[in-house]
């Protein structure tokens, strides 16, 4: 009974920390985002009522100019675009279907381009049900597979500095070179090679977009191969989604590493109070 | 060295399975989608040409029109949007915002607003680095705390079935008593609430939505509180981030309860050789 009692009062503290955590991040992402937004949106009010007093004084009627820009929005968003001055390909080609698939077996889910027939989206369920513990059994699998050569590393590093540092501070050291490895192999390489591929992409985008996509996040906003005048887009899709793929390995390495150190495993924060008052 | 040829041989079998399954799913997304795809490419062509044809004989420039489609697209996609007509909301209002933070920790991130500011994706990053550890501990948390009722089903269960079936069996009503629960209060009628509030959604569109979401894929091809003529959109979208934290607890505490059934364990397939081995 008291052990319920102590569990029921961290997690209600763990709420209130997850609700104040939330509102504080509302409140920045308005102050970052909302003034951009502003200007943009006024832009582009601008540059439709341009459009607007054009075409009315042309004599076309009002209503068929707001559809027309209507029209165009719901194409781009429901990923409809064809380009006249380019053989832009279609978005349901093999490479792009592979990727698709991946994204959703390993819930990055980007979502720029998604099913939107009754049979698509009944197939994304059924695909999924079966596809999700699949790979999230393979991943952890390979991650206890690779695990070995990481706990040779900590042998070593126990061999070379066990007369200096304790065992808590080798596994600290240990973290630490697979979080350097992690950064350098996983981040900063990728995201140089991503921003070197696509035109429009900063250096900070593709460490954004490799960021978003290794912690299953996701949002889409970034997508390799997205340009339609892109060479072999199907093969660059079908190597971003290896890449998706061995990253998210090299994440759950990590953070299995991570968390075998008692001191950064969150988790105990509130299991630990269950074995305590045992 | 035997134990782990044979992990590396499951290892591989895995592997092969995964680029199999991927193969499949790509090709059957491609049947399912292109048909529809192909239709809307070449309507949204006829309509560009027929607006081209028509501007072109009022004598406006060629490039002038199609930077026109071009732009509305850009902005559609970038989520700007203001229609004359109605008082739309930024995308960056306060309900909205503490909406995508709340993606952003359960990592479903629909991405249809996401951050455009320098500084908004390096918030970003930084706010998920601390918030995704935090979310997954205490959503850990309360899924072991919810495993105690769910516990007490099961002894219940053995108490009245015991005498007519074996543990094992036990476990497999247990596991169809939580399944059934979490399909009828998680998702049907979750499915049945939204389809009854967003106009433009069928009952499928929203169980996919649920499915989608809570498996933390998030396309974000459905979002609730798009539309921007809906009252109190950021109360509702407050609500439906509550909506996804406790679906999400649900899903740990179903694939928990799974789990616990050694058949069920797909990750023993590769782990176990190890086991078997020593
Ligand atoms: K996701
Ligand atoms: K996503």
């Amino acid at each position: 009974d008291g052990r319920m009692k102590e569990t029921n009062q961290r997690i209600l503290i763990g709420l209130g920390v997850a609700c104040i955590y939330l509102f504080i991040g509302a409140i920045v992402f308005v102050r970052l985002e909302y003034p951009l937004e502003k200007i943009e949106r006024e832009a582009y009010l601008d540059y439709q009522n341009q459009w607007r007093q054009r075409l009315l004084a042309l004599e076309i009627d009002e209503s068929e100019i707001d559809k027309l820009f209507v029209n165009i929005r719901d194409a781009a968003l429901n990923g409809i675009w064809m380009d006249r001055n380019l053989t832009s390909d279609p978005n349901w080609t093999f490479g792009q279907a592979f990727f698709f698939a991946g994204t959703l077996i390993s819930t990055v889910g980007y979502g720029r381009v998604s099913p939107r027939t009754e049979h698509g989206k009944l197939f994304t369920i059924f695909y999924c049900v079966i596809g999700i513990p699949l790979t999230l059994a393979l991943l952890s699998a390979i991650v206890a597979r690779m695990r070995e050569p990481s706990h040779k590393l900590r042998g070593l590093l126990n061999q070379k500095f066990g007369h200096l540092f304790t065992n808590n501070h080798i596994q600290f050291i240990h973290v630490g070179c697979v979080l350097a490895a992690l950064l350098v192999f996983v981040f900063a390489i990728p995201a140089w090679i991503f921003s070197s591929i696509e035109d429009d992409w900063t250096y900070l985008d593709a460490f954004y977009y490799c960021f978003v996509s290794l912690t299953t996040i996701g949002l889409g906003d970034f997508e390799p191969g997205d340009n339609p005048d892109q060479n072999f887009r199907g093969l660059y899709k079908i190597m971003a989604t290896v890449y998706l793929m061995c990253g998210l390995c090299c994440m759950m390495l990590f953070l299995g590493t991570l968390y075998d150190i008692p001191q950064f495993n969150l988790t105990s924060f509130f299991v630990k109070s269950d074995e305590e008052m045992r």
